[in-house]
């Protein structure tokens, strides 16, 4: 398969290069009877999209949704929604420093390996715009879960990264501030690191935290499908994403067991948490949290030497309008990626028992 | 699903329960032709068996492989390989102390949130004993692989931490010593260290490094099934896993763009490997590596205060035979998971072009 | 799954009601770098389109495919194809007459139960509509399958019954005629059966008979995914489908084996073809062929009784513009699907051996 | 997908070749607290077993399930049941008109080109001896349907046809004789033919009708995966298949649409059933019942022409111990298919609504 559906039950199918007429997706697998509100989605599609504030890319693309089917007098029908995002800003441009050669650390140089060629436009495929798809089918996700809270946030830039404990941090700041880190003060320090990267036309990585509470207990499917597992891969599947660690994490690994394991309360809860919710796989009902770890972005606007296809050695010097750093607008992609994740997984345990 | 399948091309869907007659599995779509060396399979079973030193768990079993199909006059036929592994460790013991207790940040609470009762016999379905028949395939995968050479060994224990970087290491060193940890004196740091720790009757986590060498270029389905993801998933789908980081992983996140890309060289080599062989999710010829972490083992031995069925707190004495630190035996099982891995999605790539 | 995606390698996931914006898909693993020519594509849902002769249905709907994404300078880039096809008659009709009763062997009832309600308008989902998204599919796996000829002919309309066996008829004959039948006496026999049916504003059934030729050998997976089984879940996942079979079918019941036996030529090629082109699941290169069974469109415009939502009885008159008999446009639906399993068994058959 | 799993949510994957060690399979998926009969389990094997009556096939195998995991206090766990069934008729035979020459009709030379070899022992995957592990896996989904009756049982050998309608039978009468035909007349009408067939050494074909009753209104994923369309590929996918009709059937082709449509009684079951309990893919609660169309046995007991690998005309003499006719020992594998197809439809019908 190539590799363009996420989910068993509930299913995204995404396609769409940056640069071709649009971009979106099918969801397949949304149980009907769901009331949508179509704002929600599209203000997703808001939190994602380029020019929101000045530490993101500065392109405009309005990104806007248009739901082709699945939905009848307001409600999902239990078919397929069928959705296209056009690409507005699609304006011939001069690709000529991508066209022949290759641009470190981008896909430019496999996808011609393995497809013989590529379409160079922008990224083509390989663009992070194909997560505008993913936002979409996260917001219809977010709306069947209901009471399940998804709160992701920005938790480090560069060296900067926030200490305190999630338990300790206020969701409601999240969207207050351009960085998206619940932490206002930390969120000013982010910011202006950001902004003095981008002045230097260079880039910086990042981590996104994602809490997830008000899980039922019970999703998971043991052994290949642990539901950490699954989330794992959602996320290592978003662009420039280098790693990801849930509850205690690697820093668990400098625990011993007796102060690693999560004692019991009498109804079940656990005294603390380092499971991240998920144990076996599966959900015990306590927070399920993750972190993210986001690469710098590889286009810088510097000048560069790279190869192009005759294999010779040529300098590129790196324009047009890109993210110094991508946490701030990956944060609504990592919640519908685990939104979708948890949706599918919620409609998975429905076959638990007789 | 109930995500006993692993794999798309290339399947294992595996079965068993800890306690019960026989785990074992089923490999499908393992391409025709391969002359099996069946005790290549049978030797990697030995280096995940319990009792093969002092720092794993002193449990007896011999975890010999039957294959029942699958296989003609010593080559695979194209059709599935089943094959079981006999639990002769199976003799009716006390399991008072679980069967109506739930262990600490074990699976046994959620087993019986999710399916109503459970197995309650060392554990059933959510033992690590399941990973023998991951073994198994992925011996099988490695056979398929032929010259690219998969490479996993223990590269920390608690905080000893081994910090040279993979290059510098001598492979065939990682056997020579119970930890599995390619750096002799830091192997004996850890095998001292694992030591004390059992005899505390505690347990502590580690972190395992795989190297993958001589990959084709152009394994990876972008976007959702991204090479990177799948090896993620992969690797935390193993018991006790809570993290995984590719390339340069989380470490990534402190660099800026400028530095952290990778320039080629004319050859389409790169001068840096921090993206970890895999770009856009796809390879491109340079090694892939990447971290796993563990947590400690749940099981420790010593007495401990938890909850019955009832919800009422009971208190309860660890024992039996448990290992100390899981990482050692966890080696073969990482390599095992990416071979299987390389091996999909080398059936994968075959699709890619006209 | 809610069951919209068909393939294993080379997949269609479908979208769209009849009455709503859009029908559409994506196309998932198409080979990258095949030179697509649109038109055929295009040219292939004329054929399919409603109005197009006296004997379909006299709708008008332009259906002009809009393709999205995975074509670059004209050739296939590996990745997803999305498309889309304006539902251009979709102004607001008077649906009183099927919004709260239930047509006879329509799937409206069962939609009512099944999702607790459903988009009454012009049979929604379950509408043949979808359909034309199969069309451009297997437009496309065509061109991938470059030497493989598919044709498919009406071979029975009611009781008139095509006697000739396929290789006995001329296949350029099957587009001279508004029925599809490549032989021009029986087909205008046919076309006037349909004219009286018309009048009477009843429906018939019809068979359709499919030959693939030129097939390569080896095509198909043993056991569950035989190539015969899903060329029938294919067929039998087409709109008013009753019934498949291949080869001999039906009839070879009625023989012995000595007599039914394909006998061997020195060439690997048989004598006869009982087995239509498949073997134990699996091509040996000889001609592929089948018949599939159209049972009468269920509406007839002619006043009938049925109930509503309520379980009362109510009287109603069948109207609009429907087919008097489905399977003129069903031929390049039926060749559609068999393309579009080519295709998926033709990359399939690419991992078998090492 | 060397397609040897069959199912998406109640999952069987199966191993094994006639004269390997064992066949046998994995069943994923079942849901857990099923109280399973395993007498059952074995009767329906029993009822597959070679050696049962004069008219099959005089081999002796005894069948015996061993069962390996997913049980546990008689229950199913919802973990995975691994089983198998040892081949004790596997000593080595004298194979030679078989090794190096191709039987008409049968999957030796296919295999030969699409795997580059084959295991020739006795048809090795390609032997309907594999079908034993549909009868375990469908004995228990039989148990998860619990009120759902599947009944099949053979309503043609040869010319000898059943004209009654199912509901004019007494499916008490199907276990009674030889042949499992409910009109003990024709059961013996049939009888007599195969005796006579058999004496000379030649083989028939047949027809099994397959009729479900107590169906739940809603199972069936509409578009790809209609309920009909699984069921067709389940029963196609079995041995000798070459046909499968359901409802009305190639019999509706002749049909106008006014007297075919079944119209509704006031408690939304219909007067007829020519749909067969399935509209638009979704059973709507009526008895759903098809015709299977099995061609005769390929291995007659004759002397025959055929091809050796090297392509030049060779002699052999058919021997061995043969079905004369498949019907009779195919009664139960085509119950089990529709029992693992219902019940995985019942679980996937689950995830329809919120």
């Amino acid at each position: 398969m190539a590799g363009n559906t996420f989910g068993q039950l509930f299913k995204l199918t995404s396609f769409g290069e940056s640069h071709g007429k649009a971009i979106g997706g099918v969801i397949d697998g949304c149980p009907a009877g769901i009331l949508l509100d179509l704002e929600k989605i599209q203000s997703e599609l808001e939190r994602r999209k380029p020019g929101q504030s000045k530490i993101v890319t500065q392109r405009k693309e309005p990104d806007v949704v248009e739901i082709y089917s699945g939905i009848f007098e307001g409600k999902t029908t239990g078919t397929p929604i069928g959705f296209a995002i056009y690409n507005t800003n699609q304006k011939s441009k001069d690709y000529s420093h991508i066209k022949d050669s290759y641009r470190p650390s981008h896909a430019d140089y496999v996808y011609d390996k393995k497809y013989g060629f590529r379409d160079y436009r922008g990224g083509g495929r390989s663009s992070a715009r194909e997560t505008a798809s993913r936002v979409v089918a996260g917001a219809i996700a977010k709306q069947f879960l209901k009471d399940v809270k998804i709160n992701a946030f920005v938790s480090q830039v560069g060296k900067i990264k926030l200490e305190k404990n999630y338990t300790q941090l206020d969701f409601s700041n999240i969207e207050s501030n351009a960085v998206r880190c619940p932490d206002i003060e930390m969120a000013g320090q982010m910011e202006d690191y950001i902004k003095s990267i981008k002045k230097e036309g260079d880039t910086v990585g990042g981590v996104i935290t994602c809490v997830i509470q008000n899980v039922p207990i019970g999703l998971g499917e043991p052994v290949f499908d642990k539901l950490h597992a699954e989330l794992g891969k959602a996320m290592l599947s978003i662009n420039a994403v280098k790693g990801f660690e849930y509850g205690s994490g690697f820093e668990g690994v400098l625990m011993k067991g007796s102060a690693h394991n999560d004692q019991f309360n009498e109804d079940g809860t656990t005294k603390t948490n380092r499971s991240g919710g998920v144990q076996g796989g599966i959900t015990n009902g306590m927070d399920i949290y993750f972190n993210v770890a986001f690469k710098p972005v590889a286009t810088v606007l510097q000048s560069y030497e790279t190869i192009n296809k005759e294999g010779e050695k040529v300098t590129t010097q790196g324009k047009g309008r890109h993210d110094p750093c991508v946490v701030p607008r990956a944060v609504p992609i990592v919640e519908a990626m685990a939104a979708i994740v948890l949706a599918d997984y919620m409609l998975l345990a429905r076959s638990n028992k007789i």
